[in-house]
């Protein structure tokens, strides 16, 4: 099932189900935060008429990094023997078909899709084992990052942790198994990523496990799972698409 | 003015004003947030009657690292030429007189104490001179840190955004000057820290600032200053207190 989040116009921003595909597509608006069962409304949007909101509303985003072995050496890294384990504020949560402003601070932002987690259920040192039942479902993400900042920093909070860092969407699937899905980004329509989540060093139920042995996850809570190999620069002006296979299309444009 | 936030035997958590001192201090409970003025409600209780919460509910926290000169010789490193910012995550907030459980992922948990500042206003992209103006006010906190985990794992995430990780309180103190205050940590009643905001390499107006640049900060939102020298290993069992002059002592219990 697709679970989106959405605003009608003049309306207050509301969780729904997506029903049907392309122009049929409708959304099924539900009652207050869907982690808990789902209760429709009644009312209902056809799709095209609605402007999709990040599908959570995260307290943290917590992202894993050099996850993918191509994409480590790619940019001149060893595989990482201990997880590479950093967050991303709530602020730089922003939805699909997003206008992203080139930041300011950076001369070289970059692109990265990734596969994103979706927590369904509070939770605590989780074993790998029973992670899925923890999950929600999951989405598309682009782990936007200020390379030269990143790399200056050491720490890697404002590289990757600016507004707008943080592309989620277009709507979160709830019956998806993640160990196999394409990964793909393309800018302006030119294939850049063409990955697979199968090649994850750590595989999701890993990744979520890893956090939760030292912090509680919350329904809503995302898990970034790393980025295949590809990334590379953005100009103002680019229109940057991920897709995993399975989900849906992540769209977003860089301005300013 | 001090805000504290507190919960009522089966009442809910409420900010609050505190007024008088020691044994006459009061609770004026509030309505709602306090960052857009203080309205009483009315309701009134001792503060020794009350269990006082974290002062303050962040979308983040912001943290700067090394941010004393003789804190970073004593753990053998350099003072940063740029900064070094981390986040933790809400889930790691506690309160006055919390209990906080050593973590099964470390066997050297260190405290530092810190002065805290708590943003009132939401703001992006502050100058320096401007930080005065979207700052609420300041309060104490412990950025405790499994000093294993911060070493082997890179990105301080895990070794610092742990469950507990970060007691904030016992208030907010809404008028007082930052720039030099006594910081003083004891465990166990013992003399640990005992150092001046004064030291800073990066004073108040900076930090904020530097954060700003890239991210959004909201009301409540909290950034951590650094530590000064004298930071150490605690055990099970041991009793931190962090204070900070002219706002309060922050009390924290060891326990697992």
């Amino acid at each position: 099932m697709r679970i989106a989040r959405y605003q009608a116009p003049g309306g207050a921003p509301s969780y729904a189900v997506v029903e049907g595909d392309g122009e049929d597509a409708v959304l099924h608006a539900l009652e207050g935060l869907p982690y808990d069962g789902l209760r429709r409304t009644g009312e209902q949007l056809p799709l095209g008429q609605a402007r999709l909101l990040a599908p959570v509303e995260p307290s943290k985003v917590v992202a894993f990094g050099r996850n993918y072995a191509e994409h480590a050496k790619e940019l001149g890294n060893e595989v990482p023997e201990v997880p590479i384990v950093f967050l991303k504020p709530s602020t730089s949560v922003v939805g699909p078909d997003a206008e992203v402003e080139y930041p300011a601070l950076t001369s070289d932002l970059h692109y990265e899709g990734e596969l994103a987690v979706v927590i369904g259920r509070r939770c605590k040192a989780v074993a790998a084992e029973e992670v899925a039942g923890v999950v929600f479902g999951y989405t598309v993400a682009n782990d936007l990052t200020m390379r030269d900042v990143q790399k200056s920093e050491g720490q890697w909070t404002r590289g990757k942790g600016f507004d707008g860092a943080c592309p989620l969407g277009p709507w979160v699937e709830t019956e998806i198994d993640p160990s196999s899905l394409a990964l793909r980004s393309s800018v302006n329509g030119e294939l850049r990523q063409d990955g697979t989540t199968a090649d994850m060093l750590r595989d999701v139920a890993a990744c979520v496990s890893w956090v939760s042995q030292a912090m509680t996850l919350l329904p809503g809570d995302v898990v970034l799972t790393g980025t295949p190999a590809g990334v590379g620069s953005l100009q103002r002006g680019d229109h940057v698409e991920v897709t995993v296979e399975g989900i849906g299309t992540l769209a977003t444009r860089i301005t300013g």
